[in-house]
C-alpha cells in the first residue's frame, strides 16, 4: 500500500493508486486508480451502481451511458476489476464517477485477489479471549472457536448477511442473543451503521428443536428474494443450540445448494456425526468426547461471542443459560462459576430463574417474531428495564405456572416400572387448550420435579401424553435414556414409526395416533427394564 | 410569540427568533434563531437530522460532520435547544442547516418548556361537542371524554404514534373505526400527510375478548422496533370495546413497563375496577353507575369521536353498533333515538342489520389485517360503494347463516331446568370444521333467537358447547348470570379452573376438557336453581 | 403522430406536439406540448407528480406551488389532458416541468382517447403464436387466447398490477409460473426495470382448491391499500387452474365490486358455467365441449404464455404439468407429445416426474409464500441449479413417501362393494400429525395406485376418510363420479351438508362430523350401485 502525502488540498493526485479504506473528504473532485472485488452491480432508473471492495473497504462507483442503461456490461457481479474514478459527494457520501473500468486477469487478478485475502485475514482474525471461567470442555473446543469466529467476520467483511437460528427456548434465546451482540457491532461498523444491521442481520427462533427443511427453504426463498431485489449474497447461516443431529442433515444440504453456508454450534446428542461435513465450523460438547448436558449452547455461545468481537454485559447470560437447561445436575461446578459471575453483576440466582421464566413465557407469545429490542431488554439492555420488566412478570408466570402444576397433578397418575415410579399425564385432557401457558414440555418438567421434592422419590420417568407424541423427563437414578427408548420402539413397534430426539434424561417421541396404546405398552416395559 | 413583518423579501431577518409555524418561503436562505423540544435523531449515511418541535410545529434542521458522523453528539433527543440556522429549501421541503445550536438548561429551559406546554394545552383542547342525543349516560361520562380527546389530541402534537386495539366483533370495529375517523385527520395535519397516516396509526382487532398479553408484548416488540430503526416515541394504545376486566390488567401494566400510555373505552361488565389507576383515561357506563348493555362501545366511540375532532359521515354507525350487540333490548329510546339519525342519512333498519352481518363476516375473514381501506368502505366511505357492497354480499352471508342454523338445530337439544328451558348445541359435532361462518357464537346467537320466536318460549338458555368451552345467551326472563355461574363453577369445582366473562346475559367460560362433564352438571343444576 | 427532425440538438421545439415515447436526451431544455390519459396523481412532501401515458409510453410531469401543496387541483386522475412543458433531466430520468396544463373535454378528448385506443390496441395484439403441439383442443381455445392475452398486455400498458392466483398443486405452480415467465418481461419493459417487478406483480396459491371469497377479500384489501398508499390502480387478477366452479362465484364477484377485472384459465368441471358472464376471458375446455381431464391448466398456460409473450425454457413445463395431473391417462398423445418436446430440452420422464415431486414438497413447506426466484429454480431457470436441487431433494422426497405409503398401508382396509374394490384409509389415525408431508390428498393418490399395480385391480375407488371429509379417487373401471356422489349424498342426506368437486374420478367431499357414519353408508351404497 502506497503512501500518500496530503499536505495540499487541491493537489493532483490524478491517477495515483489509493486503498478504498483511504478515500476521504480531501479527494473530492480528483482523480485516482483503485481496484478490487465488484461486490455488486445495481441499476438503478438512472446510472448504474458498482459496489467494489478491496479488504479496506467498500465504495460505490458509478457509470452512466443512459437513463435505467445497463453501463459496462462486459463488467459483471464477481469480477475483479481496476478503474479510474473522479472522487464526487453525494448527500454527503463520497463516490465515484467511472472514467475507465476493467476486468483484471492473469497476474494483475492474481495480485488483487491475493492482496484482498492478506487484508481480510489479517482483519478476520478473532479476538484473542481468555475464557471466563476454567473448563476442560472450553479448552477442547478453542481451535473450534478461533475456527468459526474468523469465518464469521470474513463474512461480515464480505458484505455477506448473517442468518442466525435458535432452538426455541431459554437457553437456545440465550444462545441467539449472545452471538447478536457479538455480530450487529461489526457489521455497524462495516456498513456505517444505518439500517445496515437490519439488511445484513437476522435471527430467528426454530420451532422445531432442529433446523427442519421448513426453515431452511424459507431462509433460502428470503435470501433469493434480497439477492434478486437488493443485489444481496447469500448468506452464512449461523445454527445455534440445534443443528448437530441427522434431522438437520438434509435442511444444511438444501441450504448449501444455493450458496449458503453454515455454522452449527450446539450440544444435543448424536448418534452419528453426519453434520461436520457438510459445515464450514461444527461446534459440541460430544465432538471432543465431553456431555452436551455439561454445557449448554448458551454457555457455549457466550465464551464464542468473545471471539467474535469485544462483547459486554453477557456474563450474566451464561448462568442464566445453564441453569435453565438443569446444566447444574451434571456440571455443577462451572455453573456455579458462572453463577459466581453474574451474582457479581448484581444477578442472584433467584434472579436468574426469574429471567430465564419470563424468556419462557415471552417467547411462546412471541413465536417467529424476531423482536430484536424486546429480546435486548429480555437480556439486560438495558439492566434497569430488564429488572423492572422481569418484576412484574416473573410472580404473574409463576402464578400461571402454579395453575399449570395443580392441573398437571389431577391429570396424571404414578404407576411402578420395575423399581421405577413412572408418572404419566393426559396432556390433551387436562390444559385448557391452545395458547395455554405453560406449555406441555413445561409443565411435564415441573411435574417432574414435584414428585421428586414432595414424594421424595429419586427414580422417576416423568411422561406427558398426547395423541401423537410423549414429552419425557428422567432422573439419573432411574436408568433411562430417550436414545435408547427410540431404539427399542423402533425395533418392537416398527409400525408405530417412532421419531424423536433430545437429551438422555429429556426429549419426546412421536408416533402414528393409532399406536398410541401399543407405544405406551412398549414404553412401560422398557422403563421397567 | 414577536410579530414579524416580511414586506421586503429578501429582507435580512437575520438572528431574529422565530416560531417554527411561521416559516415559509420568503425565509429560504435566512438567518433566523429557533428552540424547542428535540424529538428525533436520525443519522443517515450523510448529515444528522434533528426534529425540533416548538409547539407550533415540527421543523427538521440538518447537521453535517462527516458522511454518517453524528454531529452535535452532545445534544440529544428529548434536550430542549436554541439553535441558529440558515432556513434551506431541499426537495422543496424547509429545513434549516445548523450554524450553531445549545442544549437549554435553567430558567431558559423552563421558559421554553412552558411556552411548548402552554401551545400544547390550547391546541389539545378537545371540540366543543354537542352528542348526537340526550342521554343520561353520556352526560356522565362527559368529563372523561374530554380527558381522553385531550390527550389523544396531544399525543398527536407531540408526534407519539396512535395504537386502536378494538374487539373482533362489529360493535368493536364501529368503536376502532369511528377513532380512526377522527385521529388520522389530526395526524395528516401535523405530519403534512403523505405516509404518515401509516407511520404514525395502526388499528388492529384483538383475538380474544380482551387485550391480552400476546397482544401488549407484539405491540411492544413492533413498537420498540419502530423507535430502534425510525426514532419514532413508545405510542399510545386505546382500547375500544375491551380493556375493562382484570384479564386486561397485566397486558396494560407491562406495555406501561415500556413507556406506552392507554387509554380504555369500553361497556364490558368488570367485578372490581382494576384499571382505572393504570391508564390514563377509563371510559365505562359501569364506572358511573350505569349499566354497559344500555350502551355499546361503538355509540360510546361515535360520540368520543366528535370530541377528538370535527368528524362527519358517523352519524349512522351508532345506530349500527347498538343493533350489533343488541342495545335495544335494555336501552330501547337510545337506539331508536341513533336509528332515527341513521334514517335521516338514508340508513334504513334493514340496512343497517345488514351492514353489521357484513363486517362480521369481512372481520372473520381479515382476521388480524389492518385493511383500513376496506373497512372504509364497509363503513360508508363511499357510500355508494358500501351500498354496492352490502347488496352482494348480505343475501349471500344470509344463505350462509341459513344453513348454519339448520345445522345447529340439527345438533341441539332442549331440556327442562327448573322452569327454564336448556338448549345445548354441540359445535364440535355439527359444523363442517375450519373457517366456517357463522363462527359459533353467532350460531349460538341465531339459534338462541330461533328458539324464542318459532317455539314462544322467553325463559330460555342457550349453550354452545365445546370441548375446553361454553358459549352462552340467556334471556331476561331466565334470570341467569354469567358472572354467578363463573362464580359458582369455581365455588363448586375448582378443579375445572373456570375462567370467562362477557355480558350478564352473553358470554362465554372455558374449563379444563377432562372436565367438561362435571361442568354440564354444575350449569344445569345452576340454570335450574 | 407528427414526424420531428432533431438535426440541430438545441434547435428550438417549442410547443411542438410529440408523443411521449420519443422524448430523449435531445429534448432536455426544451419545450413541447404533450397530451394522454392522467393515470396517476402523487402528492409528495414537495412537488405533485402526474404520470401521463399517451398509449406509447408513460412520462412524468411535475407541478410546483408550494411544499405539500397540492398544485392543479382541478387536474384529476382520469382525466385526458393537454400541457405545454419544459423537459428536464433528473436523477439521470428525463420529466416534465408543467407550465400549462388542460383537462381536455368534448372533441379535443375524443381525439386523444382513440388516439389512445388504437395505439394500445395495436400494442396490445398478442404474439402470432404457433402452438406447441397440434391439438383439437388448444384450436378450439385459440381465439379466447388471444382475447385474454389482449387484456393482458392492456393492462401492462395501462400500468394496472397483475396478480396471479393458482391452484397449491404442481399443475397449479406451472400454470402460474408460465404467465409468470410471460408477463414480468412485458411489465419491466413498461416501467424500466428496477423494482416494477414486484411492484405491478404478484403471484400466490389458493389454499383451497377453488378462488375463495376468502382469497378475494384479502387481494382488495391489499389492492386498495396500494391505491391508498401508492396511487396504483386495481388490478387485474388471473385465476389459473381454479376458478371455473360456482364456488368461485362470490369471490370475483367481490373484487368486481371494487374495480378489479378476472380472467380464469382452469380444466376443472363444473355443473353450469356461472363464471363466464363475470370475467373479461374465460378459458376451460369444459368450455368448448372437451374435458378437462384430457388437458391440465399447466398444459393450457404454457401455451397460453407464448401468445403474451416471447417466452422461452417452457417446453418442458407443459409434459411435467400434465404428468403431475395424470392427463396421460386420458389424453396419452398430446401429453407423450410435450414428453417429446421435454426430452429434446433434456428432461426424461423420470425426471419430469422428480420436478413434479419436489414441487409439491416445496409448495407443503412454503404454503403461502410467494417465493419467487425459488420457484424460478424450481421450474429450470437456471437448469442446473434446478437439476442440482431435484438431484437432492428428490431421493429424500421418494422416502418420506415409502414411509407415508407403508402407514397408509397399515391404516386401510378394503371391502367390496359389488364388483368394485373399495379401499378407505383412516387419514386421521394413520399419520404423525401436523406438518407431516406427504400431505393426505398425495398419499390417498399413492395407496390408489399401489393397489392397482400391486394387487392387479383396475375396478377401484380408495378413499381417505377424515372427520369432516373425505377425499376420493376412482379408477376407470370402476365408473365412479365425484359429481354424482356429491349429487346422490345431497338427495339421500340433505341433512348432512355435503359440498365437494374436483375431476370425474379424483376430488373431495366435505359433511358435518356428526354425520360421518350415515355420509358413509351412502357412499358404500353408491360404489356399489
Amino acid at each position: 500500500m502506497k503512501k500518500k502525502k496530503v499536505s495540499n488540498k487541491k493537489k493532483n493526485v490524478s491517477t495515483e493508486h489509493v486503498d478504498l479504506g483511504q478515500i476521504g473528504r480531501e479527494f473530492v473532485d480528483k482523480v485516482v486508480t483503485i481496484s478490487g472485488l465488484l461486490e455488486r452491480v445495481v441499476q438503478t432508473p438512472g446510472p448504474t451502481l458498482f459496489a467494489v471492495n478491496d479488504g479496506t473497504g467498500t465504495f460505490m462507483l458509478k457509470g452512466f451511458s443512459g437513463p435505467g442503461e445497463r453501463s459496462f456490461p462486459e463488467i459483471n457481479e464477481s469480477d475483479y476489476i481496476k478503474a479510474k474514478i473522479r472522487v464526487k459527494e453525494y448527500n454527503s457520501l463520497f463516490e465515484g464517477d467511472i472514467m475507465n473500468i476493467e476486468k483484471l486477469s492473469g497476474d494483475n487478478e492474481k495480485r488483487v485477489v491475493g492482496k484482498i485475502k492478506e487484508i481480510m485475514r489479517e482483519r478476520s482474525k478473532p479476538e484473542e479471549a481468555e475464557f471466563l471461567i476454567k473448563s476442560k470442555i472450553l479448552d477442547k473446543l478453542k481451535d473450534r472457536f478461533i475456527d468459526a469466529a474468523t469465518e464469521i467476520k470474513l463474512a461480515v467483511l464480505q458484505s455477506r448477511p448473517i442468518i442466525v437460528r435458535h432452538h426455541n427456548d431459554a437457553d437456545g434465546y440465550a444462545s441467539g442473543y449472545a452471538l447478536e451482540k457479538a455480530i450487529i457491532p461489526l457489521i455497524e461498523k462495516q456498513h456505517g451503521g444505518g439500517k445496515s444491521a437490519w439488511e445484513f442481520y437476522t435471527r430467528a427462533p426454530c420451532s422445531a428443536p432442529f433446523y427442519e427443511i421448513d426453515d431452511s427453504i424459507r431462509d433460502t426463498a428470503n435470501s433469493l428474494r434480497n439477492v434478486a431485489k437488493f443485489s444481496n449474497k447469500m448468506p452464512l447461516v449461523i445454527i445455534a443450540d440445534n443443528g448437530s443431529s441427522d434431522q438437520d442433515l438434509m435442511a444444511i444440504k438444501q441450504g448449501k445448494i444455493h450458496g449458503m453456508d453454515f455454522i452449527v454450534i450446539d450440544h444435543h446428542f448424536f448418534e452419528k456425526d453426519v453434520i461436520s461435513d457438510e459445515v464450514l465450523v461444527h461446534i459440541n460438547p460430544f465432538l471432543v468426547k465431553e456431555d452436551g448436558q455439561s454445557f449448554s449452547a448458551g454457555m457455549l455461545c457466550v465464551e464464542f461471542a468473545r471471539f467474535i468481537s469485544n462483547v459486554d454485559n453477557v456474563e450474566q447470560i451464561a448462568a442464566m443459560a445453564g441453569l435453565a437447561d438443569r446444566i447444574d445436575i451434571m456440571n455443577p461446578n462451572d455453573v456455579a462459576s458462572y453463577i459466581k459471575l453474574a451474582e457479581k453483576q448484581g444477578y442472584s440466582r433467584e434472579l436468574l430463574d426469574d429471567i430465564s421464566t419470563v424468556i419462557d413465557f415471552v417467547s411462546a407469545k412471541l413465536r417467529f417474531m424476531e423482536a430484536r429490542e424486546y429480546i435486548e431488554i429480555l437480556f439486560g439492555e438495558p439492566r434497569k428495564q430488564q429488572k423492572a420488566l422481569v418484576a412484574l412478570m416473573a410472580p404473574y408466570i409463576r402464578d400461571l405456572e402454579a395453575s399449570g402444576l395443580e392441573m398437571a397433578k389431577q391429570g396424571s397418575t404414578v404407576e411402578k416400572a420395575g423399581k421405577t415410579s413412572l408418572q404419566l399425564l393426559d396432556i390433551d385432557g387436562s390444559f385448557p387448550g391452545f395458547g395455554f401457558y405453560p406449555k406441555p414440555g413445561r409443565v411435564v418438567g415441573m411435574l417432574h420435579y414435584f414428585i421428586q421434592k414432595d414424594k421424595k422419590m429419586d427414580s422417576v420417568v416423568t411422561m406427558g401424553v398426547m395423541r401423537t407424541a410423549v414429552t419425557i423427563r428422567a432422573t439419573d437414578k432411574a436408568n433411562f435414556s430417550v436414545h435408547d427408548l427410540i431404539k427399542e420402539l423402533n425395533k418392537k413397534l416398527p409400525e408405530a414409526f417412532v421419531t424423536g430426539g433430545g437429551h438422555k434424561n429429556a426429549g419426546s417421541i412421536n408416533f402414528l395416533p393409532s399406536k398410541q396404546e401399543d407405544v405406551m405398552k412398549v414404553v412401560r416395559k422398557f422403563v421397567g427394564k
